[in-house]
Protein backbone atom coordinates (compact mmCIF):
# COMPACT_ATOMS: atom_id res chain seq x y z
CA UNK A 1 0.00 0.00 0.00
CA UNK A 2 1.38 3.15 -1.10
CA UNK A 3 0.48 5.39 2.04
CA UNK A 4 2.89 3.06 3.93
CA UNK A 5 5.68 4.21 2.26
CA UNK A 6 7.94 7.31 3.74
CA UNK A 7 5.22 10.05 2.71
CA UNK A 8 6.33 13.32 4.08
CA UNK A 9 3.42 15.87 3.44
CA UNK A 10 -0.22 15.59 4.30
CA UNK A 11 -3.44 16.36 1.71
CA UNK A 12 -4.38 18.83 3.87
CA UNK A 13 -0.96 20.50 4.58
CA UNK A 14 -0.25 20.49 0.78
CA UNK A 15 -3.39 22.26 -0.14
CA UNK A 16 -2.56 25.11 2.80
CA UNK A 17 0.76 25.55 1.25
CA UNK A 18 -0.75 26.00 -2.02
CA UNK A 19 -3.34 28.10 -0.93
CA UNK A 20 -0.61 30.40 0.85
CA UNK A 21 1.20 30.86 -2.04
CA UNK A 22 -1.81 32.05 -4.04
CA UNK A 23 -2.78 34.20 -1.31
CA UNK A 24 0.52 35.69 -1.67
CA UNK A 25 0.18 36.01 -5.47
CA UNK A 26 -3.44 37.59 -4.85
CA UNK A 27 -1.30 40.10 -2.74
CA UNK A 28 0.96 41.03 -6.01
CA UNK A 29 -2.21 41.66 -8.05
CA UNK A 30 -3.75 43.93 -5.81
CA UNK A 31 -0.17 45.96 -5.42
CA UNK A 32 0.16 46.85 -9.46
CA UNK A 33 -1.03 49.72 -10.54
CA UNK A 34 -3.90 49.16 -12.79
CA UNK A 35 -2.57 50.23 -15.85
CA UNK A 36 0.95 48.63 -15.16
CA UNK A 37 -1.05 45.25 -14.49
CA UNK A 38 -2.07 44.76 -17.91
CA UNK A 39 0.87 46.69 -20.05
CA UNK A 40 4.04 46.70 -17.71
CA UNK A 41 6.51 44.21 -18.96
CA UNK A 42 10.44 43.29 -19.37
CA UNK A 43 12.43 41.86 -21.83
CA UNK A 44 9.35 40.81 -24.20
CA UNK A 45 7.44 38.90 -22.07
CA UNK A 46 4.05 38.95 -21.21
CA UNK A 47 2.49 41.68 -18.65
CA UNK A 48 1.44 40.14 -15.36
CA UNK A 49 -2.04 40.14 -16.10
CA UNK A 50 -1.48 37.54 -18.90
CA UNK A 51 0.68 35.34 -16.43
CA UNK A 52 -2.32 35.50 -13.87
CA UNK A 53 -4.57 34.71 -16.98
CA UNK A 54 -2.46 31.41 -17.42
CA UNK A 55 -2.71 30.75 -13.41
CA UNK A 56 -6.12 31.02 -13.43
CA UNK A 57 -6.45 28.52 -16.22
CA UNK A 58 -4.61 26.02 -14.38
CA UNK A 59 -5.05 26.06 -11.02
CA UNK A 60 -9.04 25.04 -10.91
CA UNK A 61 -9.48 23.87 -14.18
CA UNK A 62 -6.31 21.38 -14.10
CA UNK A 63 -7.80 20.41 -10.39
CA UNK A 64 -11.44 20.25 -11.70
CA UNK A 65 -9.99 18.16 -14.54
CA UNK A 66 -8.12 15.93 -12.03
CA UNK A 67 -10.71 14.87 -9.73
CA UNK A 68 -13.41 13.98 -12.92
CA UNK A 69 -10.45 12.67 -14.62
CA UNK A 70 -11.56 14.68 -17.37
CA UNK A 71 -8.42 15.14 -19.98
CA UNK A 72 -10.11 17.84 -21.90
CA UNK A 73 -7.44 20.36 -23.74
CA UNK A 74 -6.31 23.28 -21.97
CA UNK A 75 -8.10 27.11 -22.89
CA UNK A 76 -6.67 30.24 -21.36
CA UNK A 77 -8.64 33.83 -21.50
CA UNK A 78 -12.00 32.62 -22.32
CA UNK A 79 -13.25 35.44 -20.28
CA UNK A 80 -11.86 38.84 -21.27
CA UNK A 81 -11.37 40.78 -17.89
CA UNK A 82 -10.54 43.94 -18.28
CA UNK A 83 -10.13 45.50 -14.35
CA UNK A 84 -8.25 44.10 -11.88
CA UNK A 85 -11.18 43.85 -9.76
CA UNK A 86 -12.34 41.14 -12.02
CA UNK A 87 -9.27 39.21 -11.94
CA UNK A 88 -9.27 39.22 -8.04
CA UNK A 89 -12.94 38.12 -7.82
CA UNK A 90 -12.30 35.20 -10.54
CA UNK A 91 -9.31 34.68 -8.20
CA UNK A 92 -11.23 34.55 -5.46
CA UNK A 93 -13.95 31.51 -7.04
CA UNK A 94 -10.77 30.09 -7.55
CA UNK A 95 -9.83 29.84 -4.03
CA UNK A 96 -13.17 28.41 -3.36
CA UNK A 97 -13.21 25.81 -6.09
CA UNK A 98 -9.87 24.64 -5.59
CA UNK A 99 -10.56 23.76 -1.62
CA UNK A 100 -13.86 21.90 -2.60
CA UNK A 101 -12.54 19.83 -5.52
CA UNK A 102 -9.63 18.90 -2.86
CA UNK A 103 -12.05 17.80 -0.83
CA UNK A 104 -12.57 14.88 -3.54
CA UNK A 105 -9.44 14.29 -3.68
CA UNK A 106 -8.24 10.48 -1.95
CA UNK A 107 -4.49 9.57 -0.59
CA UNK A 108 -4.57 7.73 -3.44
CA UNK A 109 -5.26 9.44 -6.19
CA UNK A 110 -1.80 11.13 -5.97
CA UNK A 111 0.58 8.77 -7.08
CA UNK A 112 -2.12 8.15 -10.09
CA UNK A 113 -1.05 8.88 -13.53
CA UNK A 114 -3.72 11.50 -15.28
CA UNK A 115 -3.30 13.00 -18.44
CA UNK A 116 -3.84 16.72 -17.80
CA UNK A 117 -5.35 18.48 -20.36
CA UNK A 118 -4.69 15.58 -22.50
CA UNK A 119 -0.82 16.90 -23.07
CA UNK A 120 0.62 16.16 -19.16
CA UNK A 121 0.90 12.40 -18.28
CA UNK A 122 1.80 12.20 -14.88
CA UNK A 123 1.21 11.50 -11.27
CA UNK A 124 -1.03 13.65 -9.85
CA UNK A 125 1.05 14.51 -7.18
CA UNK A 126 3.67 16.02 -9.72
CA UNK A 127 1.09 18.08 -11.30
CA UNK A 128 0.21 19.56 -8.62
CA UNK A 129 3.57 20.74 -7.68
CA UNK A 130 4.09 21.99 -10.93
CA UNK A 131 1.05 24.26 -10.42
CA UNK A 132 2.05 25.95 -7.55
CA UNK A 133 6.18 25.66 -8.22
CA UNK A 134 4.60 27.56 -11.88
CA UNK A 135 3.22 30.25 -9.78
CA UNK A 136 6.04 30.51 -7.78
CA UNK A 137 8.32 31.11 -11.00
CA UNK A 138 5.58 33.67 -12.72
CA UNK A 139 4.89 35.60 -9.29
CA UNK A 140 9.14 35.84 -9.25
CA UNK A 141 8.72 37.59 -12.65
CA UNK A 142 5.94 40.10 -11.06
CA UNK A 143 8.50 40.71 -8.26
CA UNK A 144 10.91 42.59 -11.08
CA UNK A 145 8.19 43.74 -12.68
CA UNK A 146 7.06 45.43 -9.46
CA UNK A 147 10.82 46.56 -8.43
CA UNK A 148 11.40 47.80 -11.86
CA UNK A 149 8.38 50.03 -11.25
CA UNK A 150 9.95 51.29 -7.71
CA UNK A 151 7.08 49.41 -5.59
CA UNK A 152 7.88 47.77 -3.28
CA UNK A 153 6.44 43.87 -3.10
CA UNK A 154 4.88 42.14 -0.25
CA UNK A 155 7.68 40.06 2.04
CA UNK A 156 8.59 36.32 -0.36
CA UNK A 157 7.13 34.87 3.05
CA UNK A 158 3.89 36.66 3.66
CA UNK A 159 1.21 33.73 2.96
CA UNK A 160 -2.03 34.73 4.87
CA UNK B 1 1.28 6.84 13.84
CA UNK B 2 1.41 10.02 11.68
CA UNK B 3 2.46 8.00 8.00
CA UNK B 4 -0.88 6.58 8.36
CA UNK B 5 -2.60 9.73 7.70
CA UNK B 6 -2.99 10.82 4.45
CA UNK B 7 0.58 11.22 2.89
CA UNK B 8 1.10 12.03 -0.74
CA UNK B 9 4.88 12.46 -2.04
CA UNK B 10 7.48 10.09 -0.42
CA UNK B 11 11.00 11.32 0.42
CA UNK B 12 12.67 9.87 -2.33
CA UNK B 13 10.50 11.65 -4.92
CA UNK B 14 10.66 15.22 -2.72
CA UNK B 15 14.33 14.87 -3.29
CA UNK B 16 14.42 14.27 -6.85
CA UNK B 17 12.01 17.19 -7.02
CA UNK B 18 14.37 19.37 -5.82
CA UNK B 19 17.36 18.13 -7.59
CA UNK B 20 15.44 18.52 -10.70
CA UNK B 21 14.77 22.47 -10.09
CA UNK B 22 18.68 22.59 -8.89
CA UNK B 23 19.37 20.89 -12.23
CA UNK B 24 17.30 24.07 -13.88
CA UNK B 25 18.88 26.75 -11.76
CA UNK B 26 22.58 25.06 -12.64
CA UNK B 27 21.75 25.78 -16.37
CA UNK B 28 20.79 28.82 -15.89
CA UNK B 29 24.14 29.99 -13.78
CA UNK B 30 25.87 28.53 -17.08
CA UNK B 31 23.72 30.27 -19.35
CA UNK B 32 24.22 33.76 -17.85
CA UNK B 33 27.45 36.04 -19.76
CA UNK B 34 30.42 35.91 -16.89
CA UNK B 35 29.72 39.65 -16.24
CA UNK B 36 26.06 39.62 -16.52
CA UNK B 37 26.13 36.58 -13.63
CA UNK B 38 27.73 39.16 -11.23
CA UNK B 39 26.43 42.51 -12.35
CA UNK B 40 23.23 42.72 -14.30
CA UNK B 41 20.36 43.65 -11.70
CA UNK B 42 16.81 45.30 -12.38
CA UNK B 43 15.27 47.75 -9.93
CA UNK B 44 18.19 47.70 -7.25
CA UNK B 45 17.88 43.72 -7.30
CA UNK B 46 20.12 41.44 -6.27
CA UNK B 47 22.46 40.65 -9.28
CA UNK B 48 21.81 36.23 -10.08
CA UNK B 49 25.27 36.24 -8.43
CA UNK B 50 24.13 37.17 -4.83
CA UNK B 51 21.22 35.26 -5.33
CA UNK B 52 22.71 32.21 -5.80
CA UNK B 53 24.83 33.11 -2.77
CA UNK B 54 22.05 32.78 -1.00
CA UNK B 55 20.71 29.66 -2.17
CA UNK B 56 24.15 27.38 -1.58
CA UNK B 57 23.91 29.29 1.97
CA UNK B 58 20.27 27.76 2.31
CA UNK B 59 20.11 24.41 0.56
CA UNK B 60 23.50 22.33 1.69
CA UNK B 61 23.87 24.03 5.08
CA UNK B 62 20.29 24.19 5.87
CA UNK B 63 19.86 20.69 5.14
CA UNK B 64 22.74 19.34 7.05
CA UNK B 65 21.81 22.05 10.07
CA UNK B 66 18.44 19.83 10.15
CA UNK B 67 19.88 16.36 9.91
CA UNK B 68 22.41 17.25 13.27
CA UNK B 69 20.02 19.31 14.38
CA UNK B 70 22.48 22.36 15.00
CA UNK B 71 20.81 25.35 14.72
CA UNK B 72 24.01 27.29 14.20
CA UNK B 73 23.15 31.13 12.25
CA UNK B 74 22.92 31.74 8.69
CA UNK B 75 25.88 32.80 6.99
CA UNK B 76 26.13 33.65 3.04
CA UNK B 77 29.21 34.59 0.92
CA UNK B 78 31.82 33.54 3.63
CA UNK B 79 34.02 32.09 0.73
CA UNK B 80 34.53 34.56 -1.88
CA UNK B 81 33.61 32.97 -5.23
CA UNK B 82 34.54 35.73 -8.41
CA UNK B 83 33.73 33.21 -11.74
CA UNK B 84 30.68 31.45 -12.39
CA UNK B 85 33.25 27.81 -12.91
CA UNK B 86 33.49 28.35 -8.97
CA UNK B 87 29.66 28.62 -8.70
CA UNK B 88 28.95 25.72 -10.67
CA UNK B 89 31.25 23.49 -8.81
CA UNK B 90 30.20 24.58 -5.69
CA UNK B 91 26.40 23.77 -6.84
CA UNK B 92 27.99 20.38 -7.71
CA UNK B 93 29.15 20.14 -4.10
CA UNK B 94 26.08 20.92 -2.82
CA UNK B 95 24.26 18.31 -4.62
CA UNK B 96 26.66 15.76 -3.49
CA UNK B 97 25.56 16.84 0.14
CA UNK B 98 22.47 17.32 -0.25
CA UNK B 99 21.79 13.97 -1.34
CA UNK B 100 23.75 12.68 1.24
CA UNK B 101 22.22 14.43 4.14
CA UNK B 102 18.83 13.33 2.92
CA UNK B 103 19.72 10.01 3.11
CA UNK B 104 19.92 10.57 6.97
CA UNK B 105 16.37 12.25 7.37
CA UNK B 106 13.62 9.61 8.50
CA UNK B 107 10.20 9.87 7.55
CA UNK B 108 9.20 11.02 10.70
CA UNK B 109 12.02 14.10 10.91
CA UNK B 110 9.36 15.66 8.41
CA UNK B 111 7.01 16.27 10.67
CA UNK B 112 9.29 17.58 13.53
CA UNK B 113 10.08 21.02 14.53
CA UNK B 114 13.22 22.33 14.17
CA UNK B 115 14.53 25.47 14.84
CA UNK B 116 16.73 26.26 11.34
CA UNK B 117 19.54 28.77 12.00
CA UNK B 118 17.94 29.03 15.51
CA UNK B 119 15.33 31.85 13.54
CA UNK B 120 13.04 29.46 11.49
CA UNK B 121 10.81 27.39 14.34
CA UNK B 122 8.47 24.95 11.95
CA UNK B 123 8.38 21.51 10.81
CA UNK B 124 11.28 20.24 8.89
CA UNK B 125 9.05 19.73 5.70
CA UNK B 126 7.92 23.32 5.63
CA UNK B 127 11.72 24.44 5.55
CA UNK B 128 12.29 22.00 2.89
CA UNK B 129 9.17 23.83 0.62
CA UNK B 130 10.53 27.20 1.99
CA UNK B 131 13.96 25.95 0.52
CA UNK B 132 12.58 25.11 -3.22
CA UNK B 133 9.73 27.73 -3.23
CA UNK B 134 12.75 30.14 -3.03
CA UNK B 135 14.93 28.54 -5.30
CA UNK B 136 12.24 29.11 -7.96
CA UNK B 137 11.56 32.45 -6.88
CA UNK B 138 14.94 33.96 -7.26
CA UNK B 139 15.09 31.55 -10.06
CA UNK B 140 11.78 33.18 -12.23
CA UNK B 141 13.88 36.58 -11.31
CA UNK B 142 17.01 35.62 -13.19
CA UNK B 143 14.69 34.68 -15.93
CA UNK B 144 13.54 38.31 -16.52
CA UNK B 145 17.01 39.31 -16.07
CA UNK B 146 17.85 36.86 -19.25
CA UNK B 147 15.02 38.18 -21.22
CA UNK B 148 16.21 41.79 -20.57
CA UNK B 149 19.83 40.60 -22.35
CA UNK B 150 17.56 39.47 -24.90
CA UNK B 151 18.91 35.76 -23.78
CA UNK B 152 16.73 32.76 -24.33
CA UNK B 153 15.68 30.82 -20.79
CA UNK B 154 15.93 27.20 -20.85
CA UNK B 155 12.25 25.47 -20.84
CA UNK B 156 10.67 25.83 -16.74
CA UNK B 157 10.16 21.92 -17.62
CA UNK B 158 13.51 21.17 -18.52
CA UNK B 159 14.41 19.10 -15.06
CA UNK B 160 17.69 16.74 -16.36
Amino acid sequence: MKTLEAQVITSEDLLKHWQGHRALTRRLIEIFPEKDFFEFSIGGMRPFAKLVDELLAIAAPALKGIVNRDSKPYTEGEEKLIFKAQYLEKWDQSTSEINKYWEQLSVEDFSENFNLFGQYEFPIIQNILYFIDNEVHHRGQAYVYLRALNIEPPFFWERQ
